[in-house]
């Protein structure tokens, strides 16, 4: 039996954070999903000058102070990337990258807003050879051949995973620092500009060469909202909300970055409290 | 000739504030109508616990943080009212409780929501009996009886005014703290239920009482916007704005709990920067 939070909330930023901690002044049961590191933007922020009640503070002073608040109010981060929510009807249903499954019965969506665009042809043949997810969909590709393109180190353990399954596994890292994989791992440094096929995938197409692949494994630090949330509005890379944080989803919210600019923090922050608030009038 | 600003902003809570920081930060010349005191509303806050970054702080620690913030900005509060404002085309014209004249290319209204609804027939009667600035139409009652209904303390100094000019002066106040006044003014401790009259206003119905008089004078603490800018579109007592807090007007934006609930510092602060960072792009 999977626990039942009253709201699951996507993003460790200011705008979630804020969310979370107006949830839990309400005394709501909250699930908050992000990175104990918070927010790599803020953390790499020089300066903060607008954040009122904060004269010049420092991206990192100011994650400081957001997490002596969480702290405080005894709130809890788990580090566990979605990758799909489902709605239900009366709840939403998540999966993480680690194939664990949680519910909610209300989702607030603040995972800050993706400059990244999906490549042509990556939404065409999404579950025809294209995944998100490697701890889903490796056992598909056992001793196949499998692309992966990693936003970050991080992506190195996937493709150690999939490499102790696979064939063989290319991997191109859109990061520049050292990668450290098994031998059996082709490293490529290139970049990406396609995926084409037939009626499954079959090559990842590059700016220098072409990799013939059954599979291809996009690794992004964020999903795009849309391919976490079937059928969630958007209008190009940002979610849809009305003034009280309302997606066109029942019971389900937007905040932050994600939901429009400006991309200030005293914004995302202030949206978090009425995402909240609304969440917290939808559980009635 | 009046010094023109790039913006004047009405209102010190939060949303003003936040606001003029902004601004500030983009080399606007702005002019900041308030309080020093900033908010009673805030001042009265005996603990906030869901501004993030401040882990429970009280409304004066929080005020305190915010004078710091306008300090280190170089950040100045003009004390006056603003009674009225022009839209003139490409500037809002301005004219203030003493009678003073300011002009701005764009506004920023963040007074605050106005809970006291307008009385019966003090609308109908404004412009003829009914007045909100005393210093403005005292000259009218010279000799004449007038009734004067003030929400603070700090109104007994109109109310002195008036009494140098009129031949008889009721002050009803709605606070309770002692009332000092000359003489002949009568203090009237009752409860206003409407204004009546015919062509021109003739009595202050009260609870327990009614007040001939020639003139009316209704002393808030804010004016609804509506009275203050005239064509400004409201939906109850709240200013109509989008997300990026525009109002119907072009150049005029509102923030804070003048645009609606939920009424928290947060979320208020987080639409003053998003009032001013759309200002600066209507000036272009």
């Amino acid at each position: 039996m999977v626990q039942r939070y009253d709201v699951a909330i996507i993003g460790t930023g200011p705008a979630g954070l804020s969310a979370a901690i107006t949830l839990k002044i309400r005394n709501k049961n909250i699930i908050l999903f992000g990175s104990r590191k918070l927010s790599d933007k803020l953390l790499k922020a020089q300066e903060i000058q607008n954040y009122l009640g904060m004269a010049s503070v420092s991206g990192s002073q100011l994650a400081e102070q957001f997490h002596n608040h969480l702290e405080q109010m005894d709130i809890a981060i788990t580090e566990e990337q979605i990758t799909s929510a489902y709605a239900m009807g009366d709840y939403y249903s998540m999966i993480s990258k680690t194939n664990e499954i949680y519910e909610a019965k209300a989702l607030i969506i603040a995972s800050g807003v993706s400059f990244a665009r999906p490549y042509p042809g990556e939404e065409q043949f999404l579950g025809r050879g294209v995944s998100y997810c490697a701890t889903c969909d490796a056992p598909l590709y056992k001793n196949k051949t499998v692309a992966i393109v990693a936003s970050s180190k991080k992506e190195e353990a996937e493709a150690q995973f999939l490499a102790e399954l696979c064939e063989k596994v290319y991997y191109v890292p859109l990061y520049k620092d050292e990668v450290l994989l098994p031998e059996n791992v082709e490293i490529v440094r290139d970049v990406p500009v396609s995926v084409t096929g037939g009626l499954k995938v079959e090559k990842l197409v590059l700016k220098n060469r072409e990799i013939a692949a059954d599979g291809i494994f996009i690794l992004r630090d964020s999903v795009m909202p849309s391919q976490l949330l079937s059928g969630l509005a958007m209008e190009e890379n940002h979610v849809i909300v009305n003034r009280n944080m309302e997606t066109n989803l029942p019971g389900c919210f937007a905040c932050g970055d994600i939901v429009g600019q400006p991309y200030q923090y005293i914004k995302a922050a202030g949206e978090g409290n009425v995402a909240a608030l609304s969440a917290v009038k939808y559980l009635g």
